[in-house]
């Protein structure tokens, strides 16, 4: 385990480098996975030298740990549709459909999410499903936040267990999205989605 | 790419011995994740010679093919709830419950599955994908079976989507397991499996 590193501050053309660095990174682990990516890889793809890279990152494993902070963080990431709140049942089904279209935009490949990295990197490395597991917290409390709204403005039952229901929906959107990319087919992710929103659906106070 | 491996007649003792290495890869996978598993380890732990391992196992890509199909087969798989049947409403919650069991029993962690092997071996390993693409095939066709039955009998409504639910309950329990064992909390598990569940019985004639 290395200590998470320490916040630098930086000039906006310094932060506009280390982006564009983590997006190189970010698109590479894409299409090619962890351990397809190296260092050399991310260097060449956001056309820095050497030393500009080595200063923002001293390591492979710290350049992933930025990238598996910009998936973590619904407000960072901008592969992924942009939430602002999924506090009804349009948006949530919005979102839902969104992240659909993104597979079947990519055909159902090269796209990386908070569970495909948690595949490749959580199971044997601690630092990074620390890391993952943080992120997957930070959107389970999103879609949570949402839900909470929904009750307060009384569209879902009083007795439904919210936790429960964004687990439901996180879940099925990771694991929708890892089987449709080993699959080709976007029909596990359609599947899953549709479950956990008709789930949803069945505390409505309406139905 | 290399060709599939040649099926061999074993006898009955070289069977054996093959198991116990299959065995040894599989639960140090678990473990360890497949980069952290040497074929020195897997040696060590089936106790075999290095000769004996390279007379079943050419290379680790090999011994990981026969993980993999240990895996994708549900009647090979004895990590796993035994499946006889997934026909009706309790065989279904049943074997949902043997899974979370599962996780709990190991503390949410060292337990793998096709979704796991798919997170670090599938998206940057073309070979490996489609051998856990057809894993997940087997598995979808499993539980579609059942609920085939269950529709024939009249359990289930003649205008249910049976291929959407048994890629939801599948997708349910490949994320499931992955979340669980990233976040180390049944939770996730729990949840998409309760959801998956709801959304079938959702079209139970009697409901």
């Amino acid at each position: 385990m290395t200590a998470p590193s320490k916040p630098r501050r930086l000039t906006p053309k310094g932060q506009a480098t280390r982006n564009r660095i983590v997006d190189a990174a970010t698109a590479l682990i894409a299409r090619q996975g962890v351990a397809g990516t190296s260092i050399e890889d991310v260097r060449a793809e956001a056309g820095v030298s050497g030393s500009q890279l080595y200063h923002y990152f001293e390591s492979k494993q710290e350049l992933i740990r930025a990238v598996i902070t910009r998936h973590a963080d619904p407000t960072l990431d901008s592969t992924r549709p942009r939430i602002e709140a999924l506090d009804s049942f349009d948006a949530l089904r919005a979102w839902a459909d969104a992240a659909i279209e993104q597979q079947l935009a990519n055909d159902c490949r090269g796209y990386c999410n908070l569970g495909t990295l948690a595949g490749e990197l959580g199971v044997s490395d601690e630092e990074s499903r620390t890391d993952i597991a943080d992120g997957f917290l930070r959107w389970k409390d999103l879609i949570l936040n949402g839900l909470k709204a929904m009750r307060d403005r009384g569209e879902l039952r009083a007795d439904a267990d919210l936790d429960e229901l964004s687990y439901a929906l996180l879940t099925g959107l990771q694991g929708g999205v890892l089987l449709t990319q080993i699959m080709r087919d976007v029909r596990p992710l359609e599947a899953v989605l549709n479950s956990a929103l008709a789930y949803i659906h069945s505390f409505a106070t309406a139905a």
